[in-house]
């Protein structure tokens, strides 16, 4: 495990965190029996990566005879397809269907731009659709797919839900008047793997499918077809994400649980937060403010969101997600965060090697002058913390070595894995949403009274 | 006033307004009066909208025999010559030096690409950099520099704020190298108007320059040349954006405050959104959970929350703002709103009329087929307020008939308002931010110490 986790500024010392340890023991067995529903993205990184993996449980997701290897393989092939005959792929989808990929493009959007320069290779666009029902937008959708050469991308499990649902049905038929019968090989369908109206749709047309299994719940699939094809297409190592996840799963998963120093591993850090987490909510701090200090991962806390929000809001309990990103929202949220209404912590994310740099120019003077970009928001990384700290609002820092398709793998994992974990000592299923249907009813009621 | 409030889900009853009316007449009449620090804006739209306006006071923020009306006409004279040099105007400011412009240029990038079609006008893009120390993000807009004919816009009162200073050293040397002695005609500068390290650096050098008023805070400031200038370059009639805020203006200042129902003018429905929001949090609501249907309206949010946190987050108190996209966030944090811990209100924007829409094909089948997406948003509006106040959450909708350029001024300045009209009755001041130093002082420590 590459990430670093402090907890020594989150105000909840080790005899705070002993109180949960058994809690959090429990929570972990429970994740890891491959017991419970929704529990297959566990051990999903580890049965990806093959046989030899040391993993309590296999994901067993797919239909008979169905090989996962060969499924990961046959992945990064239709990526190489689609990226020698597209300038553009149009992923249709929402929530889970779509925030992870989004967040790992984003965020390893200069890997992805140095791997082009260094082997001339040219990625496709990677653009997401059906996410609202904005006509503005989707009109600038279907101009960009217009102007380039495009591949379109369905993902839902169902296929009835009613945004994706509605945009799929406009752009296939942007795809039919550009492309004609030949438009049939230019989609693709990552579906359920035997029922649901996209299933259908997709054996009687001919697309190419992927299968979102039947374990993995949306907001945990992105290293699932769901979010590994749309991410390879961008030009992103997928077996490196895939092996990072791995590398933190199997560490964590063969790591002791209990929160007491004797054990304080770095896995055991994980559990720390998770556990600092429900202890700092327990206390009246009501909500997690995610910080970074490069935008490039502003989708990621878009993603921490849904992960965390959709976790954990239910039966009247959950600690409210926020995300920030600095230095930007420390001239608008960072006069609350210092003085406000303390009701809130804050988990700031941190990438220590941020590779190419820029030198301040001498013209400046003392003291800018010949420091880089990166010292500067190294300043202010230590600054921030120290004033809040001061401030007496709870820090926690999660640091990563560097942002690569490694670490970003690890990442997910690690949040994951909090998330199911602090969720378990909360008292509530991490893994359903129940809430999410009281709105498609209302808006289907009103869907059907249109005229 | 184009704007309506619906109270009606609010959970605040007349009875309760009542309660708060003398503070919010108490509050109005401060920020009328003149005599307040930084409440220049409250008639700025009404000063440079020339003398005919009745307003209580006009803004005296200008040198001697210097003229508002003539600052205006000399900014879209400017804009006129930027756009006939540049296909990229680089906007170099945080916090309120930037995000009143982006946040309308988002909002309005409509109407720009309608205007651009019609006119056959080519507008350039406006990016902001200096909001953020990133490498990464800096080389990309360093990219874009060497790839367009580009202007540079610093944006600074003091000019000392280390983020945009050293991200204006290093685009100001980019601009030596591409233009030589010549770029000093493509460089601007907004600054204060006599002291300051910019106003000595920009009279040297020779930049054109505008005036930050003294009387208008950064989040105050979009209707200044802070914002209206990036805003004219991008193509937006600005006259419109301050007619609208000047028509606002006139309307709520003439009006009573009187929060009860014999006086409950549109005019007045500001001040009842004000107290309510008050009410709201003093019942335990302390999250505003800003909503749109818009991708468009994203970094309207932003700004929002820069406008209400910085005003409201101190001493203890505050509001926290959030903001969401929807449909998008419906499957994030949707789940959260609907039985998560109950600590919030919603304050929906709606817009009515969208312009251009798309029909959904027959294809699809009932009960899509036919419809358009707009028509479907319309019912996930509707839907989305049933669900959650089925739920007992509290929904506060603010509607506008159209998003253009005169109904957004019409918006900033009624959300302005609201935030000082609530600022002042929960007993603060809206106008200062004295948190912000805690962390540039700590970050200034850690940058003395670089070696």
């Amino acid at each position: 495990m590459n990430i670093k986790v402090d907890l020594s500024t989150s105000g909840i010392t080790s005899d705070i965190r002993a109180l949960l340890a058994e809690d959090a023991k429990v929570a972990k067995e429970k994740l890891w029996s491959g017991k419970e529903d929704f529990t297959g993205w566990v051990s999903l990184p580890s049965s990806l990566c093959g046989s030899k993996a040391d993993v309590p449980f296999k994901i067993e997701t797919c239909p008979e005879g169905y090989d996962l290897m060969e499924e990961l393989e046959d992945m990064k092939r239709t990526a190489e397809e689609i990226r020698g005959k597209c300038d553009l792929l149009v992923v249709v989808g929402i929530g889970g269907s779509y925030m992870g990929a989004k967040c790992v493009i984003d965020a390893l959007a200069e890997e992805i731009a140095a791997k082009a320069e260094t082997t001339g290779q040219n990625f496709p666009e990677v653009i997401f659709a059906g996410c609202n029902m904005s006509a503005a937008f989707h009109r600038d959708v279907i101009k960009k797919m217009r102007e380039k050469e495009t591949c379109l991308c369905v993902i839902s499990k169902s296929g009835g839900t009613t945004e994706p649902l509605a945009a799929f049905s406009i752009l296939k038929e942007e795809m039919d008047a550009k492309y004609g019968s030949d438009a049939t090989s230019r989609i693709y369908a990552i579906t359920d793997k035997s029922k649901g109206r996209l299933r259908e749709e997709a054996d009687e047309a001919g697309y190419k499918t992927f299968i979102v299994p039947d374990n993995i719940g949306g907001r945990y699939s992105v290293l699932t077809p769901v979010g590994l094809l749309p991410i390879a297409v961008a030009g992103i190592d997928i077996d490196a994400l895939i092996e990072g996840a791995k590398d933190l799963a199997e560490e964590f998963g063969q790591a002791g649980s209990q929160a007491d120093k004797q054990t304080d591993s770095k896995a055991d850090s994980l559990t720390n937060y998770a556990i600092s987490r429900v202890a700092l909510s327990k206390s009246g701090k009501w909500i997690e403010i995610f910080e970074y200090f490069h935008p490039e991962l502003d989708f990621f806390g878009e993603w921490l969101k849904q992960l965390f929000g959709e976790s954990e809001g239910k039966e009247g309990k959950g600690i409210f997600p926020a995300s920030l990103m600095f230095s930007r929202d420390l001239h608008s949220m960072g006069q609350f965060i210092q003085q406000g209404k303390q009701m809130f912590f804050e988990t700031m994310i941190i990438i220590e090697d941020r590779g190419e740099d820029i030198t301040i120019p001498d013209s400046v003077g003392a003291p800018l002058a010949g420091k880089t970009l990166e010292q500067i928001n190294d300043c202010a990384i230590k600054g921030v913390a120290a004033a809040h700290t001061k401030a007496g609002v709870p820090v926690i820092k999660i640091i990563l070595p560097k942002m690569d398709a490694y670490n970003m793998g690890q990442l997910i994992y690690f949040f994951e894995m909090t998330c199911g974990i602090a969720a378990y000592i909360s008292g509530v299923n991490p893994f359903d949403q129940p809430g999410v249907e009281a709105y498609k009813a209302e808006m289907k009621a009103e869907i059907d009274a249109l005229q």
